[in-house]
């Protein structure tokens, strides 16, 4: 039986009851919506825990003045059959009143990892995803927490909250779900045209063909930016917003490709923007 | 056998073996050169508590450009045996750089509470408590954390932090221990001339005057204060620094006394500026 929890007072009686039990938990963070992206991290936590807790929650801090929070989709019966099928246990469900009754007096600021790819168009942003996490974080009290490498910038911000903060808790990125051609599972694919969803697999092969770059010894990130877009534009009618080659997880830039680095891309198709990303290590040469 | 622990991941390792028997820990974080308002909180924590975790850590972060970290007193060898005689069972006593061992990719901000009392001439303070006790926390998992009510803009803050991030513990504010005579126990006491140690425990008697001037029925602020003022001058030769009335835990100005609220002074002797309060709370009338 799937348990729906709505308030705060309810879910820490019944955290506090599995935590006394030594009940493994496994915790999925969501604003609802639920796509297959979402289905792979339920699946991967009902894996590796006694107990799994979805929460569903649109998070009004992490949205900008010009970002409609009320128009973000949502649809809680359809969320509910797909938590259900995925084994959930609990859903935590609050409203934005039970999470903010009041103005916060104390909030997170996130300093590193936030101007890279797409961070820098959202000021602020991450800033409120961390400070839901650590609020949810706490209420949960979760042994592991899932989030999606498709969201890679997300993913390294979570990774740094939880290092440098020091929560209990381990994070698991989730592999990106791929359609059979190696597209980016992605609600916007939708928006493709006929033409535009055959070219897009080559998002994916030109990634591919970046990490068979490193592998094969090169070390310059631009010389693997410029086959990566060479490729895109050759293969495809999409305009490049960027291709970008990072540390991970600080998303810095590198001089010299070492240790481990993403390689992330977004382009503008007609009527979608699509994002995919690779993450890699580049083994240490002997010295 | 008291355990003392440098490392984060051998305090892990032991934490989480107690919370896996399920021992209630109580946590009384403290920046060393411990004293009899640190041993009342340890005292404290060793009633309520299976397991007492004291650390000890000068925490960089919360030390203002002008403050000088280095010169702020320390003495591990008499803090352990203070810490034994209190029946302490693990000191954590980390290094900077076992705290910080890089620049945080997050911080806090406390946004509420801080600019009221001692706070204002100390920008970054709070964040820095805050940020020390959020890893602290995080480490420790505490079921019960304790403060020294004399520190009351802390407790404040600590009370804030805790309730608007869902911290899964309890904080226990600890009465000021005082003198026979009423004087709020300090390291700065001995710096008071003999004459001055006469006359400080007008402080104390003040406070208690504007407690009994509010329990008799006044409610305007303005008049508990000057009431409080006038004892303080025809009693002592300090100079005042502050006579403040705060709602509290808020520590917001109010027009009329009512609910909880804290009466909080600062007054320079020659040599000794001493601090002291009272926290209080007006039953509302029936309607």
């Amino acid at each position: 039986m799937m348990n729906i929890i709505t308030t705060i007072d309810e879910l820490q009686k019944v955290i506090k009851e599995m935590k006394t039990q030594n009940k493994q938990i496994g915790f999925v963070p969501t604003m609802g919506y639920l796509h297959e992206g979402h289905r792979a991290l339920m699946k991967k936590a009902r894996e590796e825990n006694d107990v799994v807790v979805l929460s569903i929650f649109v998070n009004p801090l992490q949205f900008g003045p010009n970002e409609d929070l009320e128009s973000y989709p949502r649809d809680f019966v359809r969320d509910q059959d797909a938590a259900s099928a995925e084994g959930v246990d609990i859903i935590f469900y609050p409203t934005p009143a039970e999470m903010y009754p009041e103005e916060l007096s104390v909030t997170i600021q996130v300093r590193k990892r936030t101007d890279a790819l797409c961070g820098a168009s959202r000021p602020g942003h991450f800033d409120g995803v961390a400070t839901v996490l650590t609020k949810l974080f706490h209420l949960v009290q979760p042994d592991r927490a899932y989030f999606g490498k498709k969201d890679a910038q997300q993913a390294a911000v979570v990774e740094g909250l939880v290092k440098d903060f020091n929560f209990p808790l381990q994070v698991v990125p989730v592999d990106t779900v791929r359609e059979p051609d190696g597209l980016a599972k992605s609600s916007r694919n939708v928006y493709l045209s006929e033409k535009e969803r055959k070219e897009a697999p080559a998002l994916y092969r030109s990634l591919q063909l970046g990490e068979e770059l490193i592998d094969s010894g090169e070390t310059n990130p631009e010389t693997v930016i410029s086959a990566i877009k060479d490729k895109i534009l050759t293969e495809t009618s999409g305009e490049i917003d960027y291709v970008n080659l990072l540390s991970y997880p600080n998303l810095e830039n590198m001089d010299t490709i070492q240790g481990t680095c993403i390689i992330a891309l977004a382009v503008k198709f007609s009527k979608a923007r699509l994002i995919d990303n690779i993450i890699l290590t580049r083994e240490q040469e002997e010295a």
